[in-house]
């Protein structure tokens, strides 16, 4: 009995903070060719709206990046980025809100939720507009802010307005005074074109699972603020359904990024899509599913979390349709990681080797991810070759 | 084609203070039981001589422990056993040198292998004869001491002269003095007994690759105490050369536990046997072996080290004749680790979750020895899955 070589597919996420998705699986690629160096190797990045959406999906489809200075989350300007896609998509510009309104953009001493704003956002979408985009493909993640995208729909002419019919200023705690909203100013271009927001579906704007009190304290909201917060994303809710007659209760993807998905959607017409439904329009996952023989993914962090649209869960349902088997590696096996095994992972492992800091093993990254991807394919395709040679089966 | 259940050869070694050999195993084996609960599991404790040989011994073959108390490394007494075989081999005593003079012992403030001696391992063995022992097992490893057993065979009437004709003191460092071996007064019993010691043949006592320079640094020599002690074990070679003609330049094993092979083998005429020879006899691995379709081994470090003498490279050198996969576990996957793959290990990996520090990782050592199993054979019986259905062998 021969055995050709296997197929593997490599998706991981990127690891956030370290190693971006690109660089993942290009050390992922060279681990499976120590371990079994006729294999072949298929790729599937598994962006999320986060940082590194714009660039992948630019690569994917032989694209181009267009860099664009707007206003950042903390009011200073920062550089950011439009891309457009390749090809037959070329008029589709993609953003990622990170660029422009991210996390890792705001000082340590600076992150306060109720300060920080989405105006950047529609600088961007505004530059799209200018250089004439006629489908804008929006990423969310990664996000610093909680203002429901009120900045980002001013910098595009909407006009938020407290009870005295005056502007609101910036940030997620201006939300509470808004009592109007008037589309009128709006720029028109945005009616001709198609917007279309890859988000996490598990995000919601409202409520005990709302995007205030689940992502505010990592944002930098104290407790009191984040029940201030969540009560002005609550007025921000009845005034839409009022004048836009929109309703967020409970509407997948509304939380996403701060509520930015709640904006886009009810203040600029955006439609909102899983995230990776959108991306897996790209990287021609089922295709790859089809060929493959192994899926590998990772992500930076397994845990209790990560079957509520994480990519390793995504892809191993995903992967689990064609029977396939799948390995996830990651920084960090945290509490609840075993949960991933009823998604359809089959087997997972930490990359470190060491009693080591975070800070170390963000600094080894690349080889931490390129040596525990040789020892998974070695493992792996040992207990193959046993088949091969009868020894077990009987 | 149907599959049996696989069997499953735990042969680890203990994870030096941390978990036990038999603790290990235990967890390896729940972590086996919940990737694949039919699996038949074997167990082989790959005690080297060190802390456990002694304990692991008298279990495998239900035998008995005697509390002994004795002179310790640093002079105060310490509680330490012989054990004795049990069955047909019950007028066997098992001793492990660390119970009387292993590092452990040595509070770290006194680490000084000029001054620790082996006299407890001498009172051990006069204890074993006491009992009525007619063979004495002794396993090396885990010593604080670097005194070529010179203590050790004063306790049993050896006498040690320096050039006045006195004997010379305790410590490692007092061999320089050393100008004569006296035999005449040592115990009368031990012509009557088997001495069979467990050592690392890789183990020497002189030159640049002998136990001082090697060893003496992590016993707490500074590097000029490292060079006096080189050239303390060089005198006493010369006076043994002389007074005794025993020769040992090149002697493997002579260097186990600071020197006490070469003194146990001299001075009390103890046999020096390969460490893993001596304890195979008693863990029936060519049976357990030439049942196995698995060999998962783990130690506290795999290293570029673990090739010379380590359990993990000995267990699978002899996995290997059998074409046995090996799957190998550490603590510390370490600079040189893959040198084990040429050895016969197939994968190996850490059982680290997520950054930690060393005592962190020692706390939680049980649940991570049992998860990376777990995973370990998942991943393994995913390939050999894979194949059973037919999917990738063409």
């Amino acid at each position: 009995m021969s055995i050709r070589p296997i197929r593997v597919l490599l998706a991981p996420s990127g690891f956030k903070e370290s190693l971006g998705v690109s660089d993942v699986i290009d050390e992922m690629a060279k681990g499976v060719a120590a371990a079994a160096p006729d294999a072949e190797i298929l790729r599937a990045p598994m962006v999320d709206g986060g940082e590194g959406f714009t660039e992948t999906l630019v690569e994917l489809t032989g694209g181009s990046m267009r860099p664009v200075t707007v206003t950042g989350p903390v009011g200073a300007p920062v550089e950011a980025f439009v891309g457009f896609l390749g090809g037959l998509d070329r008029r589709t510009a993609v953003i990622e809100m990170a660029a422009a309104a991210g996390l890792r953009l705001v000082p340590r001493d600076l992150r306060d939720p109720g300060a920080t704003t989405s105006f950047g956002v529609g600088e961007l979408i505004r530059a799209a507009l200018d250089l004439g985009a006629e489908r804008i493909l929006i990423g969310c993640g990664d996000s610093g802010i909680n203002d429901a995208g009120a900045g980002m729909a001013q910098a595009l002419g909407v006009r938020l307005l407290d009870a005295e019919g005056r502007q609101i200023g910036r940030g997620g705690a201006e939300l509470a005074r808004l009592a109007r909203v008037d589309l009128s100013g709006r720029d028109p271009r945005l009616d001709g074109v198609t917007i279309d927001v890859a988000v996490n579906w598990h995000n919601v704007l409202l409520g005990e699972r709302g995007v205030a009190r689940v992502f505010g304290p990592q944002k930098g909201a104290t407790p009191a603020q984040v029940e201030e917060l969540a009560a002005a994303l609550e007025t921000f809710a009845s005034v839409v359904r009022r004048d836009l007659g929109v309703e967020f209760d409970g509407m997948p993807g509304a939380g996403a990024s701060g509520g930015l998905g709640a904006g886009l959607h009810a203040l600029i017409g955006a439609t909102l899509r899983p995230r990776w439904d959108v991306v897996m329009a790209y990287i021609d996952l089922d295709q790859s599913l089809a060929m493959a023989d192994l899926v590998i993914t990772a992500e930076g962090s397994l845990d209790g979390q990560t079957p509520f649209g994480k990519a390793p869960a995504e892809i191993a349902r995903r992967a689990k349709r064609w029977n396939l088997p799948v390995i996830a590696l990651a920084g960090t096996v945290g509490q609840g990681a075993a949960s991933t095994l009823s998604v359809g992972v089959d087997a997972y492992f930490s990359i470190l080797t060491r009693p080591c800091s975070m800070d170390e093993a963000v600094a080894d990254a690349r080889r931490l991810v390129r040596e525990a991807t040789e020892q998974a394919v070695r493992l792996f395709a040992l207990g193959r070759r046993l088949d091969a040679r009868g020894r077990v089966a009987a």
